[in-house]
């Protein structure tokens, strides 16, 4: 799986297209470490099933004539010419199979005379990090073909679904296989949405606690990854709209129903985006109000200290100053007068009383 | 009632389906916590009405075959076989089961064949803290069906209605019924919304007197229960408006006139919310500014201090200074100088005078 | 006249219902203070008009059948059993009488079969508090109804037109009189911008001179203010454009002409609103720069006085040392040199003059 | 031409309707200071033009008879009389004539049956200020009137076109002279928003180099100056998108196609003006950082000056001290040790250091 | 190439007519220092394909008339005579040749009768700055016309494709090429977003790590710069659409599908710019956060050095003062005591010391 780590956002790898910029369309370059593509099989009726992996492509023309849905899962883009076979076999348009190598497509429904080709976007948080992964989805009449870059996808739940054939699974067609990994796809993106959920209250109550460095770039961070996010479902969501409002010939009426449901979901994950999105913009200001909280505290604790001792110490300067005293009765006769130090401590200590007051006053001694 | 407190909207609960991300539609699982569904019934015609709790099924049958309108209220979800046997007896789709169960679904509505599905969310504030629970319902020919997870709801006016009989209520069928469960559902957003108006108001004046630590978190806990708040009633108001414009079977257009009564408070509600929103998000700037002023008055006292003393207690430092006045008539002559304690403190007061004139001028002295 | 004042916006009574949640519609429920109607009446043709207050009822019936036009007045909404009469004869539907009484309706246009109803909001700006009165405006086949809680209108000019009896006035139909009233009740909008105009041009010079502390309460109240403007405007925009756009039997073509110049009003005034929010939002950034530059004019001093004193200020202290310079030559030999005290005080002079050029250099020395 | 200086976009005058409110609508109440109407007249046709000065209203009759064409501009809106006469001569709506006189109206397209009415607004720069008039203009069938409150326009270019003949003008109908016109008025726009570019960049130097007090006032005046803009050429552009899309009987087929590319003139001047708005509202950001950024520099050289000499002078304190070293051993014995003084500058000197190593560490003595 | 340099957006040449407002539309203009036209023309066929430079116009015609499409490509838009009879034999209306040679148009497509005529902008990073060309584009019958200022473009690859005649290209219309050209305008966007990916990712780590002066101006430019990439993209983006939306006549509906995909890319470089400037406009918040951070430490530097020092400070300044202790016992008796001094620096000690405390327990003393 393709991860983008904290920089994800703005990596070239994310929009920068393998194929050449002015190349031919349909012109397929496979990604330099693509790994050699596996494809693995499982065909089904009503009654009975068949899951392997494929070596020969003639082994794929006999599932398709014989079993009423197959679905062909091809993993690993690293071979141009074999997926150009099986795309031959299936009827895929070349344009789509460019849009399958290059990994950098926007989520997307096109309707080609003989399948439909989805693009979705799978996610999950791996090692903190959040990781993206294309799905290409095909559902012709009697197939469905799924292409992903690397191992590891959110469609375990239904091919186990497929094995105990207890649900309606086996016993629809392709377009509601289709259906089924959309939805796992789309309720994949609620784990992940938990997960920030987690990470933004947690950063909500280090920042109202302490407005500490680190936690900008946390928080940026989180911002950043929720711009991925919402770049991902909204065009889902358009797409899941364009599959329930358009009519296309291999959607059954049945399965629209099952659709809006999925759509249904994808709204809710974008609300949900939404709102976070709001709440993290909206931390950034309570992380200012609380620097500024921390500055003003701190400026206040500067500003006691120094009003209090400044003026004392300005008088405790003055009686230090050395005019001879014996040269004129002018010259700082308190030095010699009998009560001048204790004076001088009382006058000390009326000022700082004074300022003392004042800076109660103001509510600069008692902690905000 | 499923409650969320200060940190609600990111609970991981708040979209956390039960089911399993992946698992076949239709997939009903309780929420480990759930109560025993407890099932009471209205059924009433225009002149008697009966009121009940019902222990076995037969009865709901019975009722519904001999009454114009029966609504059937159950609170508690937790025995999803009773739910589906319910569900079987008034025809309810397994898919929008599935969405009673699962409290995190959106306000919507979906027209089933044999019945309208509307799902709402009831607010209400309890010991300070904001609480959400879904309201489904089904409008049927003959009946209305709410489901809700805990005890306690806003419908007892209804309630109160049907047994007094005044109201056209036992006069109409379950469409009118629906709107009023719907309108109550929507007027008991006023009540929370008043609140919140309160609360707004009092932080305003606390903030534009003295902008303390504590209310940013205040604030933001209150920018947060609005967009909580907002999420829940937009869906509403869209829900509100396809139950007026598309036409559905079970809805007479007589009810039709005071479904638009309903989504005009609907309409004023989010007008309220957008506006308090408004209100706090300039509040945070007001807060911003009222912080900096602060700190602008405590740097201000600080130069004050320090500008009037640190002068001249450079002067007392230099004639605080040692040097030998016998060695050399260069030697701080002053000090043996007749009048050289006056002319210094003179000097003194003039530099002060002097800085405390230009301060004033300034305006540092005012009070701002 | 109901009045909000500062804190109006968020005021319970702005958008509590009198009639409790849960209330069955059409429950009409008078205000607790609201005062006894009074119904005055003008009736009129294109030759003559009559004018009058009535008490009676059947005098009202007796008008509506002799003239051409009547538009009947009501002040005062706190007799219910009178206001449902006075519907009885103009055929007013309960659920329009409720919103009547309910004064916190969002301003909008509803068609009945017999009457066209319209609620507006007239505004204006009494003792420096902007000041609110819900107008309800039914427009018949021979009549106009308006119904107002307080005494003190902006219809006073029309008044004047009906009894001259110069302009087109008398010669058109009650849609016309309707017309006339909606264009009063916008117009009115524009003195009260007019004074909110004012109010922003003289705070913003204020916060261009001085960014005083009690000019972000004044902002936060215009910008408050504006808010409440905007939530009454918009809405009754929507009105004007529905009365434009959708073909209501009561609107005859040429009227439709006239209303189209009101609402061209209409949206200026949203125009003017928008511009004043923007240049209202702009203002507080304004404000944020001018009080940082305070700052940073306060700190300037500061740094000034302390970086120009501190320095001479050490060397003063180093000066003020007793160590005995008779135990050892190498203890302060400076005190007993004969130009100990100028060397000491060119030093102190030196330092200075570079710290000067250093702040002069900077910039800081000049007023910004 | 009616100015507005820096106040401009608040001034009373630029909203308060002439006519007060609640008159009777086509009520004309000519502006106070308004000049007496002087007409010229264009009148052409393909091989020859008359151009003169009407004063009598018979000539304009004659003209419109003989003539394929003729332009009748009117200067000065001060005599509602002579108005009235013009108006019914070219059957002008009475309405529209209220718009004329009313200097305040928004840009706009009305279509009466016997021509087309538009208003836009004239820009242009002087003496550095943004000045605006309301230009009027109706086409008809054989004329195209325009009305102007003062002297000056963007039109001279027009004039001199239908002189010389040799372009399309002289050889089309009023509907292209209409649309010369109102090309003329939106490319006028451009040398405005020129102006306001350089502005922009003049501050954004500025800004960057020192963000100086005074350029906060220039900025606020630019946004409120684009404002103005806004809201004079947006809606323009919608007035034009009306020409092009409705179809009005004044306007060919062939001069549609020339207000297209005047309809792209001014989405191109909105594109302009949005961006200047985005750039401006940075700039206060970067305004705002750079204050921050002065401000830290401050603070940076006050703390630097404070932390080196504060503890020094501490230490010369200690030894300024007067403790009687002959009463006791304890008493301040470094003041009669051999090396006390260099010692005591030692460590001095050594406080010193530390307190410049961390500071360099902190990277605060190097310049930003 | 014209060239933008950072002040380019506002740049008066980026959006100053050459043409003076008010001249006859069709007027055209060359722009001042413009090149003399070079015309290279392709013309190709399934099999065969000739390239070459014109000299005379009629080689032109012969071309045109030879094959079945002819590429003609013009450098330099100096000479107006020359490109009008370029325009005359290909049939292109005036209106388009004056948006050809005023460079400063927004991306369109415009229908004539017998051609296509398409505004684009071909963007590259030539010496760090951001340069932008216009390229307008008229696809006919049988050929395409392409019109820039400078040499230099993004079209090498298609030159190169026709060349090698192994793709679709030579084998397909007019409108093909037409999209090629567009496709490759289209892709050579995703280097320059690259370009700015990589710069906001530096800015954002060196913000992150220290948040110095020269940032502000360095995001403040990529700011811009995102500004004029959204400002030629939409508009393209909307172009794209109406080819593919709206019937042309020389659009096949086969290539039709080859522009879809050519939309998508536009979206997602809108999508890319929207999050860049999402990103940068984060990045300037989280400046002034780091910035509010920085001073934060200076500030807690000089108030712990200050609270440290002052306090002591003032208790030697006392023990410095001169008052005679000979004169009475009152005096100063700690002078003459015998654990005077010790006494004093333990009072000193403790002083500090409790201040060290209260810092500490501030969390001061504790880097961040």
């Amino acid at each position: 799986m393709f991860e983008f780590k904290f920089k994800g956002a703005l990596k070239q790898s994310d929009f920068k297209s393998v194929t050449p910029p002015g190349s031919a369309p349909g012109t397929i370059v496979a990604p330099p470490d693509a790994r050699e593509p596996v494809i693995t099989t499982f065909a089904y009726g009503k009654s009975a099933f068949v899951e392997g992996t494929i070596e020969a492509l003639d082994q794929l023309e006999e599932l398709l004539s014989s079993w009423p849905v197959t679905w062909i899962n091809v993993t690993g883009l690293g071979n141009v010419k074999r997926l150009k076979e099986i795309g031959k076999i299936l009827n895929i348009h070349l344009l789509s199979l460019e849009d399958v190598v290059n990994q950098h497509q926007r989520p997307k429904v096109e309707d080609y005379d003989s399948n439909l080709f989805v693009v979705m976007k799978m996610l999950e948080i791996r090692d903190e990090v959040l990781c993206s992964e294309q799905l290409s989805l095909f559902i012709g009449d009697r197939f469905v073909v799924t292409f992903q870059a690397d191992e590891g996808d959110c469609l375990e739940h239904i091919r186990e679904r497929i094995r105990k054939g207890k649900n309606r699974i086996r016993s629809t067609g392709p377009d509601y296989l289709g259906y089924a990994i959309l939805d796992a796809v789309v309720d994949a993106y609620f784990p992940v949405l938990e997960e920030y959920g987690e990470r933004l209250e947690q950063l909500e109550d280090k920042i109202l606690e302490s407005p500490e460095k680190g936690l900008v770039a946390e928080l940026h961070q989180i911002k950043r990854d929720l711009l991925i996010l919402r770049r991902n479902i909204w065009p889902m969501r358009e797409a899941l709209n364009s599959l329930i409002r358009d009519s296309y010939p291999v959607i059954t009426e049945d399965t629209r129903v099952y659709l809006r449901d999925c759509y249904d979901h994808a709204v809710r994950i974008i609300d949900l985006i939404e709102n976070f999105r709001q709440i993290a913009a909206d931390l950034m200001d309570v992380y200012l109000s609380m620097a500024s909280n921390k500055m003003n505290e701190v400026m206040k604790v500067l500003t006691v200290i120094s009003t209090i001792f400044i003026p004392p110490t300005f008088v405790a300067g003055v009686y230090g100053m050395n005019f001879n005293t014996a040269v004129s009765p002018w010259n700082m006769p308190e030095l010699n007068s009998q009560f001048g130090y204790p004076m001088c401590l009382l006058i000390m200590t009326l000022i700082t009383t004074c300022v003392i007051l004042f800076l109660f006053s103001r509510g600069w001694l008692t902690s905000d």
